[in-house]
């Protein structure tokens, strides 16, 4: 069987992960929280388990949660989506990443990818027969350059994929970004993804700018989330797209055919948690203690760096310690320092090696501590 | 946004399930449970996500979940997969499905289904590109016609999709099926899709021949099953792919793209689960005596049948009653009988209408009980 990608290995998520759990060391590599959700949403979960909801929901959602996102979505972002024909839950935000990239891209279309990128972005656009077209951000500020941008698109281009705040950077986008992009695909046939999963990790008070709140953007974008990220719940699987009718229309039938549906009794629990806006406005205060706490104890440290503006990553640069490759790098402090982290390379096309390594600083803060305590040492 | 795929409407399952909703008809339509899960299983899921198991299983599955599948898939068909590189945890049967076709078709690539065939098939072999080759099967006995199946392939057919026990039809593989699909595809580059997610529930002491269990054909095939099927938890969409390393290999790359991973704490309570063979050896009896209660109450009838032997699905002629197109005649008996069930023309590409339609037997007896009644009205 001849490979359809040929160049995908094991991720370097599941490689990390696992290094770390071998080697019993500090795991800040895969982006996951190590601490648990609030026991109110799994009690939820159990009302639904326990009394019947556990068959087919239907294929865009159960009503009450699409009901409950739009509402929010119109309380944070003042957007109106219609619940009905416009909110679609799927099964976490890759199912609906892949779907709107499915929906748009047909062989031989380009799509614009801002590297570093997820790394599912490029998979995604490749098994539907586009051709990733790359434009290159580097460190220390991972500036979009937009006179690149502009230079990259042609009669070919389809889809430009934006992800605010970033993975991996912790860069979030600007009104002037926005501004840029709605310039530069007005009047042309572009669609756009927009990954939006850290939405609610934002720092020093700076606020979210969704795309959908540009309405020239918001009409031709996907706008992706989920809720695992945003309730501390990676295992459960569940995110969603928000659309005008004409994309979500075809989003939905891409769907449809992917996963049709999403866990009954998690999507019931999700809409009632929804209504209790608290719940994901605690959020960046939560995050920002974090951040705060891990680079106060990286601040001893010979690494440099810019506090992330949003996401629960933080990137560094080593460049001042060692000239290792960054993978070569990651490997050697899980084995030797017990911390596990994530080379930025992984994330460029062409593995591009500015010497940063990436952690996840959603983590309980004694591994935090001790996680900085052991970096400090280097 | 010019729609890949053009001609899908809103799928037949969602409409009759809505329509039986807004008429209060008893829905025999979409294919779920009208009962719930095993109280045990509820509690097992509880128990992980009480208990902190709410972050990403490893994209292939939790070791546990795939350690009593392979030990199950042993005891049952006496054939061995590697946990570690053979078995893969998806969101549900659809999700397999789609990235077993995905793994293996490219553009231009020919696909045999044997139609009536469940509705995700075509899309996914769309999607990719695909060109669907149709074989008809027709009623009574929906016999496949090997010679007109290897008329049909040509240097271009890349894939055969399979499906046993049948949905619409309830039929299910004989030995003589195995072997005439061994002889077809011997030396040739052609895999299978073996969507086998009715597997324990088959009739009258018959025996389910999954693929796996004819050497030449197990090395070639992907097959698919469903816990939500098995257990009567049609929305907790999990489902799985048993296929040789090399195909696995392929299978898993898509899949990272598509989902990544599956909820974590269903997964956990599943392995425990599975690891007692009644919970699915107690299938056969418990839904033939389903079929054979909603059987004897079409008994006095106009409709004609052959008894299922297979799935939980029956399909009936009605042509001794009334020349309606099926489609008609299903709206009607939802609107006006009050028992909604699908017309077995969509599942056909040309829409086929021999006054077929299919009811669902996964009922508690009293609806099963009634809505014969009602039927014995026409
Ligand atoms: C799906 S595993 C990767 C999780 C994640 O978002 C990350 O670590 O970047
Ligand atoms: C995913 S909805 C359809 C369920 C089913 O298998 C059927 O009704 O045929």
């Amino acid at each position: 069987l001849a490979s359809k990608l040929p160049n995908v290995g094991t991720t370097i998520f599941t490689v990390m992960s696992k290094l770390a759990t071998e080697t019993g060391a500090i795991n800040l590599s895969q982006g996951f929280p190590g601490f648990d959700c609030s026991p109110e949403l799994v009690s939820l979960v159990e009302k639904y388990l326990r009394n019947g909801f556990n068959q087919y929901a239907p294929m865009t959602g159960v009503p009450a949660l699409r009901e409950a996102l739009a509402q929010k979505t119109f309380a944070e972002y003042n957007v109106a989506y219609d619940p009905e024909s416009e909110v679609t839950i799927t099964s976490g935000a890759t199912e609906a990443i892949f779907a709107a990239v499915a929906a748009v891209v047909r062989p031989g279309d380009e799509v614009i990818v801002l590297e570093p990128a997820y790394d599912s972005y490029v998979p995604a656009i490749e098994l539907n027969g586009g051709i990733p077209v790359y434009v290159t951000l580097t460190p220390p500020d991972y500036a979009i350059d937009w006179q690149l941008v502009s230079e990259k698109i042609t009669d070919k281009t389809r889809l430009i994929l934006v992800n605010t705040p970033h993975n991996p950077t912790g860069y979030v986008w600007t009104a002037d970004y926005l501004n840029q992009l709605a310039n530069l695909v007005r009047d042309r046939n572009i669609w756009i993804v927009s990954d939006e999963v850290y939405e609610h990790i934002l720092f020093d008070g700076r606020k979210h700018l969704s795309l959908m709140t540009h309405p020239e953007l918001q009409e031709r974008t996907f706008v992706v989330g989920s809720f695992g990220k945003t309730f501390h719940v990676t295992g459960w699987k569940i995110g969603y797209c928000l659309a005008p009718k004409e994309l979500s229309t075809e989003f939905r039938k891409i769907h449809q055919y992917l996963t049709f549906s999403t866990v009954t009794p998690i999507q019931y629990a999700l809409a009632d948690y929804l209504n209790e806006p608290a719940h994901y406005h605690e959020l960046p205060d939560f995050y920002q203690r974090k951040r705060d706490l891990f680079l106060a104890g990286l601040a001893g440290s010979r690494f440099t760096f810019k506090p992330a503006e949003g996401s629960f990553f933080q990137t560094v640069s080593y460049a001042a310690i060692t000239q290792e490759p960054d993978y070569a790098l990651t490997i050697r402090l899980t084995k030797e320092i017990g911390v596990a982290s994530i080379p930025i390379s992984v994330f460029y096309n062409q593995k591009n090696d500015y010497k940063m390594i990436r952690f996840c600083f959603a983590k309980n803060d004694d591994v935090l501590i001790q996680a900085a305590e052991r970096l400090r040492g280097l």
